[in-house]
């Protein structure tokens, strides 16, 4: 699978270095590309949702440290400012605590070049990771087509190249499933407020895969007449216990898909599992500002909190690039941190 | 409980009759009169949701066949234009039927007479039915008052006077709850993609009832935290099983409801329920365009559907003008035809 564009990519020579992301607040109707020169870009770019998914968070605050460090901030100050850009996709924390325990252990003349490097490698094993999220979940959808003929996928928020450094998360294995010949067709939710639906629809869409455009509210009905098999969700955090954040109205589809037996997988590298979260209800939900919703009534206050969390009862599964996984077997996945 | 405005009246004296209608498609931004001349004003109105919600849409068509009579049409081609606007709401099909089982029995020299004097009648009875409606709703909102004092309610769509002659069905018993000065707050979502949310807010708005705007995608993520304790909605079609079609997304709030634990219960006149409809899936489910989502994606197919429908299993009661009933006593409140 080759894609138009990179989501996040390096620029300039070693005594000039920047970072490139595309916008994605102005997808899909413009193609803009932003240049990161510091650490305020970097934070800015997180807060305001030019990057987002929970990959692409963690690989733009690992390049965020060393576009902090190169303007000559302390790597504390940096790590502060990136870390509290958004609270609950872990991948953030993740690969700030990663940059943190290498520099912290390089030599002050070499550690700008380190942070790079290190930066340049999270990347990298993001590629790689999605990659293979897409190989483990690829035989899920076949063994639905060798029953079913058409495959009727069913996915939420974006969680596909743009939400990653490359492949996506959620959307991995439908790439997947299209270059193994598959007859499939998914089901994209719009994701209200911000409707990332569209960035769904537009990934799709560039590939030639067929898709259907739906209102939030629709994926009960669509349910219930039996015209979803299989769900397959990103995620911004999962607990150890398996209970995943993701994008808010995952979890209503959980509760459908759970009535009609309709499997819901999740697809998220390991680096997304939080393995100092024993549950779900310790995960901090991030509160967004009100204005994504526009044309409101005065006097009408608003709530938008961004995520919601999906019990770990209700998930068949956790694509992760080692390979599916049941919420019982997450605590093997668990990196040795010394080694990393 | 008075209203700023009314939701349709008669204008005009009885050599030139017509029909005044708030054009809900300006609300809330813009408050505009349309005047409906003749037929095709009407059924425009209905098919285009300039009035919408399942008692309006019946009251209109009432006056439509009125209006219709009125300009020379016959009663067969009269009906039949309004019985294609819309496919879901079966007061609309109530009202027609009672119309021309009325209007056949008339003698054709009083026809455009008593066409007019039946629209009012059920335009009359629509409202009476609602006020009921909210007198026998408070007492299940003061129950859970006396419990836990402030009261968290949720709706989804709009069945506030907006959606009826006047007083609204599932808002009715929260505009009586606010009467009675019980201390609530009510969840508002969206509604898309026509976000008839906006117009609950704008009727809450007007009268000080406190309530705060929500994404359709916040609902379970609220009922997880422990946020809501109770759940009213209106309905189109209700089947003899008690099986309830109402605006798409109520289905996935009445399964958060039930996993929480929220009672979920439907508010709607008895000319809402469908007797000769034996269950849910006989309901038809209204598509409607595509262009109702704006700034989607080339290439991208749209599903829009408008209604889903919601088991009985998971409806704690049906509040209507003769009380609050469960799935079972339906059956008793089906109306001798005869005597109507």
């Amino acid at each position: 699978m080759t894609y138009p564009l990179r989501t996040i990519q390096e620029d300039g020579d070693a005594a000039h270095r920047s970072v490139v992301i595309l916008d994605q607040t102005r997808l899909p109707h413009e193609t803009t590309f932003v240049r990161l020169s510091g650490l305020e870009d970097a934070a800015h770019a997180i807060r305001v949702m030019q990057v987002r998914g929970a990959p692409l968070i963690g690989a733009t605050a690992a390049y965020g440290v060393a576009l902090g460090l190169a303007a000559g901030n302390s790597l504390e100050h940096t790590i502060a400012i990136l870390a509290a850009t958004r609270p609950t996709a872990v991948n953030l924390q993740w690969a700030l605590d990663r940059m943190h325990r290498v520099l912290q252990k390089s030599a002050l003349v070499t550690r700008q070049e380190t942070a790079w490097n290190e930066a340049r490698a999270i990347a990298r094993e993001d590629e790689a990771a999605n990659a293979a999220i897409g190989r483990h979940g690829l035989p899920l959808i076949t063994a639905i087509a060798k029953s079913k003929g058409r495959v009727n996928l069913m996915t939420h928020c974006n969680a596909g190249w743009l939400a990653t450094v490359a492949h996506g998360t959620a959307l991995s294995p439908i790439f997947a499933a299209q270059s193994a010949g598959l007859d499939i067709h998914v089901w994209v939710s719009e994701t209200r407020p911000r409707c990332q639906g569209l960035l769904t629809a537009w990934e799709l869409a560039q590939v030639g895969i067929p898709h259907t455009f739906i209102a939030d509210n629709a994926a009960g009905l669509l349910m219930m007449q039996g015209k979803v098999d299989m769900v397959i969700v990103g995620a911004d955090r999962i607990a150890a216990n398996g209970d995943t954040a993701n994008k808010v109205g995952t979890y209503l589809k959980a509760l459908a898909a759970r009535e009609h037996g309709v499997p819901f997988y999740v697809a998220a590298p390991i680096s997304t599992i939080d393995f100092s979260c024993a549950e779900g209800t310790h995960i901090p939900i991030e509160e967004r500002a009100a204005d994504e919703f526009s044309g409101t009534v005065p006097g009408t206050a608003i709530a938008n909190p961004a995520f919601d969390v999906t019990p770990a009862a209700l998930i068949a599964g956790i694509i992760t690039e080692q390979g599916v996984r049941v919420a019982d077997e997450l605590a093997a996945l668990r990196p040795n941190q010394l080694s990393t």
